[in-house]
Formats: C-alpha cells, structure tokens, sequence
C-alpha cells in the first residue's frame, strides 16, 4: 500500500482540479491510499462527488492555505504548523506518508521541505528533477531551480541524486549523466562544472556512466539520461524549451487553419496530429521531484488540468513504488564511502567561509 | 556602396558553401562589393564559374587557414597576420571593408577579432548576439557565448549595444529590453541580474525601454526586442531552443510518414507546411554578431549551405547600410555622459581587482 500526502489547496485552481485528478488516479491504481489537507468548505463538497477516491482518502481540515504569490518567507511565518501545505510535508516527515504532492508555489513548498524534512547528511542543498521528453524516450534534467549556482561537489550530489531517479523510475541500471557546459572552445566552461568533470570521471562509480559534457542542444536528442546543472542555467533551459514548443505548436496551428487544403489535409492527418499532440503532451512529463530531503515532495504545475496533476501523483507513486530513497542513501554512502576525501574537503571548504 | 571582407576558407565546407552564397547576395544587391581571402587553387576555380561574383569581387590568396577544430590561442599562434580570417577581419580595422563574415570557429574568429580590432573603449567586454524567430517576429538576445558570467555593467553594456541593434536592424525606435533571470521567487535570481536591473530602470535611456526581468519562456513569446543575459545562460538557451526545434521537427516527419492517411494529409496541406517549414528556416536567422569591437563582425553557423552564408552576409550588409556602429558609439557616449559615476565606480572595481 502506497500512502500519498495531498496538499489540495494548492495551484492555480485547488480542489476543483486537485479532487478529480486524484479521482482519476484511484481509477487506474489500487494500492493507493491518500491523506488529504484542506479547507473542509472548499473540499467536501467536491470529494463527496467522488465516493470511490473518498472511500481510500483521509481528510484533515486546515485553517490556512498558502497563496500562490506568498513569498517563502510570508509562507512559512503563516503557514508553518498549520497550512494545508505544511501539514501534506508533515505526514511525510511523521511517516503517515509516504511521499507528499502539492500544486503550491514552488519556493513555499520548498521552503517548508527544508525546513520540515530537512536535507539528506551529506548533502548541501536540495535540487528540482524534471522529466523531459527527447528523440531517445525521456531524460532526467536537475537542477532546474531550487538554487542559483553549485560548486563541483553539489553538482556531484546532484548526478548521484538524478542517476537513482533515472534508476527508481525508468529501471536503467546504470544511467549515462551529462554536465551540461558550454562548448565554444575559447571559453571551456565554468571552472566548477569543469572540477565536477573530473571528480566524476575519476570517481567510477557503479550506479552511473559519466559521459562527460553535453550543450543545450543535447535535451533534444536526448544524449543522456541524467542531465546536471546549476539551477539558474538549468531553469533558463527548462522554460526556454517550453516556450519554443509552444511557438512550434502556434505556428503548426495557424498553418493548419490558413487554407482549405491544408484544413483537407489537416482531417486526413488528424489522427497523425493527435498522436503528436500526446507525445508533446507537458501534462504528462508534469512534476518537478524535490530530490535531497529526507523525503520525496513532488510539485506538480500551479496551471496544470485534473489529468496532469494525475501525472505528478502517479510519479510519486512510482518512485515509492521502486525505493528512491532507499537507492539514493545506498548510493550516497557508497560514494562517501569511496570517496572520504570528498567530506574532508567539504569540511574544509566549510571551514574556510567561517 | 558596401563593401564585405570574406574569409572563404571559414565553415565546414569553406569555398563550396561560400562562393556560392555570394553569388546569391550578388544577384540580390547592387551596391556591394567583396574582399574575398582564401587559398588561391581552392577559390579560383570556383570563383570562375560565378563571373558576375568576380566581377564586383577582389581575391587576397592566403597560405593559412585556420582549421575548425583550432583552439583560440592555436588558431592565433599559427594564423596571425596571415590566414584568410585574420586577413579579412585586418580589412575592416585598415577601413577597406566595412564589415567582415566567416563561417569559421567562433573561439578563432572571436580571439581574432579581440587583437585586431579591440574592444570598444568603453565596453570591457565583447557579446555576440543571435537574431531568433519569436511568435511577434524577431527579437535580438545576448551574449549567446562570448564569455562566461558578467556583472552588473557587463549586462548594462550588453543592453545598450543590443538596443542599438535592434533599431539599426528593425528600425524599432526605442526597442524594448529585458534580463533574462529566474522567476522562483525564492532564489530571486543572481545578485548582478538584479543590480543591472536596478540600474537600468534609473538610467531611463532613451534608446530602449527597459522592461523588466524576463524568464525563459519569453523568448518563444517574444516579450521583448532585446534579451540580456550572460553568455553561459544565453548559449544553453540557444542551443536548447535549437535543438527542440529539431526535436519537433522529427516527431512530425514521423508522424506524418507513419499511416496512409496522415501522408495524403500531408499532400493536402503540403503548402501549408512548406509554409511552416519557411517559418522555422534556421537559415534565415544565420549570424552571430560581434558587438563591443571596433568593427562589424558576423559569424555564420560554419555547417550552413549556401543560403545561411548568403542570409549572414546580408545581415551584415544591413546593418553597415544602417550605420550600427555610429548608433553603438551614440548610444554610448550619451550613456556615459549622463552616467559618469558608472564608469567611476568600474574604474574603481578594476582597481579592487588588481
């Protein structure tokens, strides 16, 4: 039995989209159960809608629902303890769950993970994991925005971290990572993504295939499984491909709907259309996976509709189901095991900023 | 009358690709003429068979190309003084040729340009900027990979050198800027985004509006004329956008070659995505530009075939017939003029550094 954390006030649209996309998951999965946190007025009335999601659900009232425009800050001073939000974290924390899922803000949710779950030991700071879409299948992209910049050894937390994700949800055994850089020769890159480069090639770990750089352009063909990168770059790429298949599909349309013979063309090709349009489908790749914490918080799209909100519960579901946390501490302490001087140096450098 | 230095060995095809692609501009436009530098028994033979080319062009032989592999300091060591690149770029600082194009390596060209033609006296830093397809037409962005990082001056010059491209370009009069940066609110973004923001605002130039931060989903929207960023974000944004294109591209062709129907659909609509395909011609937006030198240089994508070389030449053609560099030295001077304490305070940070 996999028992899911909900925050339902969270996104654009709260519980009218959050309750039946938990409806739809309860349809196609049955060894889920879901702690539900939320306003009672809001909630009910919905969820009585849905008797069969009602029937595997516990539902707790909170008094407070983080807005999606609350700064982290404002979030924690009134939603610490007692938002819908902070409770869904909670569980998790309290073993009630097993993983938690909200459509909150982003840094709120964050925020509270921290602070609430706390990073794993030996790791510095948490990362977001997205899921993209690519030539090869789907490829594994942190950090797209927890924090800006990373030093060589976050980054090598990171490639460890996104390599069990690539492991827990796709069963690769062991996945190729990429440190995305720059490859105009002149400039060779950042001299943190350059150390990361060497203490992975160096390090030879058995739970990853260090593949050595990629540019933006290897997203697309998906080069490897597992892409590291710093949060600024990383979340500049994530948007930027989003916005670009969003001016393709605009384009696509308006020239689909110029011409009667390309309207012709377009009822012929209808069902080739709708094939593309599920590939592209973002609702389906939704979900950006807090990785670090004591804890798996998945954050699904504030816009997002019931069926990718589903999304996002299903790839908490999944990653319980294969044993994410279990698979990153294992690698972690092979790796520190390993790799001693990796913590002394961090200790130093630690040290050193004192 | 233009006049244009060629370094015809540049590219991954040199002289196949390049004379042809002038033969093009020369059947397009009257008033130019060009310098062209290469290796006499490659060029001339190719050279002959355009005769309206030859006429309007004069050959510079070069032992020396420079390779596109060459590292900066290699191509440097080996090609200064001497190679079809040096040679071309040389002709813009002796005022022979108003503007300089190759499709050689940007590391080279760029390194190259730097000694020969310098930057400008008050930019500590050349860009290069990139022209790309957004759904209201085309906006201009960088750095796209000159250098890595810049602080808060850095970007300001980048902004003042790209608005002057915009309007020397698109006739935009006062074109609209934005920094590219994050927009989770709990990283807030980099510290020197934010003060070149700040900084910005209060200058209120009258050669560009100031917009804002921008993210990366902005570029497909195209929210602005002109997006600032330093060159490590801006070239995986680049890269990034390009290669999901490429990426879409292909599950088209799949999809509509897979069933009966979809390729008579495609027949029907054949002009429409003709159409499309025009649109997304990566071709017609060939050209990194090199702003902040003393001289107009263009980088062309060195695998393109004759029609990207034709579309970088004339970019360069348009931008000389639209005096860019007195735009740039205006722009700059009134800048500087009502913001002395700017370059007071970069004087004063280059003398923290030593």
């Amino acid at each position: 039995m996999i028992r899911i954390s909900i925050d339902v006030m969270g996104g654009d649209h709260g519980p009218s989209v959050v309750i039946p996309g938990l409806a739809k998951v309860a349809e196609r999965r049955t060894d889920v159960r879901f702690l539900l946190y939320g306003k009672s007025e809001e909630v009910r009335p919905i969820l009585e809608k849905h008797p069969k999601l009602a029937a595997i659900s516990e539902f707790v009232h909170c008094d407070i629902a983080v807005r999606m425009d609350d700064k982290p800050s404002q979030a924690l001073r009134h939603g610490r303890w007692k938002s819908s939000m902070w409770k869904a974290v909670e569980a998790v924390k309290a073993g009630q769950a097993d993983c938690c899922i909200s459509a909150g803000n982003t840094g709120a949710l964050m925020a509270m993970s921290k602070f609430c779950l706390r990073t794993m030991v030996t790791i510095d700071r948490p990362a977001i994991a997205s899921i993209w879409p690519t030539m090869r299948g789907e490829s594994i992209v942190l950090d797209v925005g927890a924090t800006i910049g990373a030093d060589a050894h976050q980054l090598i937390d990171f490639a460890i971290l996104g390599a069990a994700m690539s492991r827990a949800l796709f069963g690769i055994n062991r996945p190729t990572v990429g440190l995305l850089n720059v490859g105009v020769e002149e400039i060779k890159g950042q001299e943190e993504v350059k150390e990361a480069g060497q203490l992975l090639r160096e390090a030879e770990l058995m739970s990853m295939s260090y593949h050595g750089f990629v540019e933006g352009d290897d997203f697309g063909k998906g080069t490897v499984d597992v892409f590291v990168t710093e949060g600024f770059a990383g979340n500049i790429a994530l948007k930027t491909a989003e916005g670009t298949a969003r001016f393709i599909g605009s384009l696509l349309r308006e020239a689909m709907g110029r011409t009667t013979m390309a309207k012709i063309g377009y009822m012929f090709a209808k069902r080739a259309f709708d094939r593309l349009r599920e590939k592209m489908d973002v609702r389906k790749s939704n979900g950006g996976v807090f990785l670090g914490l004591n804890g798996i918080v998945v954050k699904s799209h504030g816009g997002t509709d019931d069926e990718g909100f589903a999304a996002a519960v299903e790839l908490g579901y999944d990653m319980v189901r294969n044993g994410l946390l279990d698979r990153i501490e294992a690698d972690l302490d092979l790796f520190h095991a390993r790799h001693p001087k990796t913590m002394a140096a961090r200790a130093a450098a630690e040290d050193d900023k004192e």
